[in-house]
């Protein structure tokens, strides 16, 4: 399988970054994390701000064979509906999009049902939903590579100066807690919340049927567990974070599910993580202690955990902001000297 | 004094303002705060989302006789340095502004010098800087009430849908803890912090001058308060966000000092409350004390302290993204039948 390569930043930039953010007009460390920010975005575009003002939301579709054994209280159905509301311009992810001047497109990774054509969808189907973890591998090794392969070539392909995750897959906080139980890696208890919604038996029965899947597999390589644990949307979405970063582009990341398929690319290629911004803390148990061995730090924390790329889109304007400090801000020195 | 009168928004519409939220295709609760501040819109609107589209970044500036007693570690002419620098667009204001799609005005509510004309620049000087309140009253009544009148004729007769307070004026955490200590109240010590930058030995300074203010007036009416401790960039952003919620339209509060602002107009006419929205917790000392005193929870935690609005500019695309989700999603209902 030929992956893209994704170049690490050049460390060696920080200290002038840092001293071209101390010298802007503002007090020192006057704008808290939006300096750190800016300085990560300096270090992605080698030196200065990369473009940021075409932000593309990519909605990776797909579902799961998980669902069979009942981990959602929600049947598959709803994804396809829920692709739908996305692609009639109705969902929280399209005002979202709206409001942080954002294009939306939905990547069919696999879902269960055949799509009508639309503009704004990506055929990029590996398969009609995954096979059911709980009983066998969600997918094939041949699968894993085509949708990493997918994720990469749709990266490459599309246009944008900010990549946007988000996702939709009725099951997929059940794919991503095994994803992270072995990947973070973090007990299995610690990755499993109640992702759209349970009562207490749900819960027990989504806990139950997550022991079996992992029992089934000790899987600890990445795409071993990405095979054994499926989503076709995460694992397209993980190819689709290292075609970015090896575009030199930064890549929001939603929520929980999101950011298990960050996970997995920074597992195969460490230097992804260069590249990714953490957009914020989900309400999804499991989400603070993934981002912590990440070493990640969100920038928002609203209580958030619809998924769709919601959180992500909201950090939008937040890095159009840093970029502009970082580029267009005066220093102070031209300010007290009238130099405008 | 004529004052506008604000209306307390319906809170019986707040059940069904909740329901609607509850109905939208996306599982209960799973946006989190949006949905607190969705509901919040819907009062502010009677029932629905104002508009949103049109956000108007006011910079009030001010500078402050305080400052000449040390409480800052700059000097008073560079407020009217970064008062240009607004106007020529290279401000931090001005990229976060670009960034959140709003417009920056400047606000010449009380600067120590002249400054010349400019398309951007509202004039509404009441004094060329207040009196050092160390030493007198910052202000007169008649002072006083001319910039809140200010403020509030600014507020009625601007264009704009979401009003954004940010201010600038060396010295303004003096006066604003001041306006904190006596209206929150606080203990004078909570509500001092660094303000721009000081060393060990500029705080001692800070904090006896400030007691020093104290000691001279028992003042605790919001009027009174005011007019001992100044300042005009306060004193008229109270005056417009009274305008703004006088006309129905949300505003969002930036730091430290516009949150004093707030506080005064609160105080004035608490129903002011229900059309503030407040965007982060800054990082100067006083802050979160600050808003526990008026029951706010900020949406952001991104460590700033710079002021000029920068903050609540980053909470403009959110508070769009709430009124899209109460206006614009579908419902759950709709998307199963499918009809989009």
């Amino acid at each position: 399988m030929s992956l893209p390569v994704v170049p690490p930043v050049d460390r060696a930039l920080e200290s002038g970054l840092r001293a071209a953010i101390d010298g802007k007009a503002k007090p020192l460390g006057a704008l808290g994390r939006i300096e750190d920010l800016a300085v990560r975005l300096g270090l992605i575009g080698g030196g200065k701000a990369p473009a940021t003002g075409e932000a593309l939301l990519l909605v990776f579709a797909g579902d799961h064979g998980l669902n069979q054994s009942g981990v959602s209280a929600y049947p598959s159905e709803v994804t396809a509906a829920m692709v739908a509301t996305f692609l009639a311009g109705k969902a929280s992810a399209n005002v979202f999009a709206k409001a942080a001047g954002a294009t939306v497109k939905v990547v069919d990774a696999g879902v269960a049902s055949d799509l009508p054509t639309h503009p704004a969808l990506i055929a990029a189907k590996v398969r009609h939903g995954t096979r059911n973890a709980a009983e066998e591998a969600a997918l094939t090794g041949a699968e894993v590579e085509a949708a990493l392969a997918n994720g990469a070539r749709i990266a490459a392909s599309e246009p944008y100066d900010i990549l946007v995750l988000g996702e939709m897959g009725i099951g997929n906080t059940a794919s991503a807690a095994l994803i992270m139980h072995r990947l973070a890696p973090a007990p299995l208890a610690d990755c499993i919340g109640v992702g759209a919604g349970h009562d207490a038996a749900g819960m027990a029965r989504k806990q139950t049927v997550l022991a079996q899947a992992a029992a089934r597999s000790d899987a600890r390589a990445p795409l071993d567990v990405l095979r054994e644990f499926g989503g076709l949307e995460i694992v397209t979405m993980a190819g689709a974070i290292l075609g970015a970063a090896a575009a030199g582009r930064p890549v929001l990341v939603d929520g929980f599910i999101c950011t298990a398929a960050a996970l997995a690319a920074i597992r195969l290629q460490p230097a992804a993580a260069d590249y990714c911004v953490f957009a914020h803390c989900s309400a999804e148990r499991g989400h603070r202690l993934l981002l912590e061995a990440l070493g990640a730090e969100p920038l928002l924390d609203l209580g958030l955990r619809l998924g769709e790329g919601t959180g992500a889109l909201l950090v939008v304007p937040v890095v159009r902001a840093a970029a502009g400090l970082l580029e267009e801000v005066a220093s102070l020195e031209d300010v007290l000297a009238g130099r405008l």
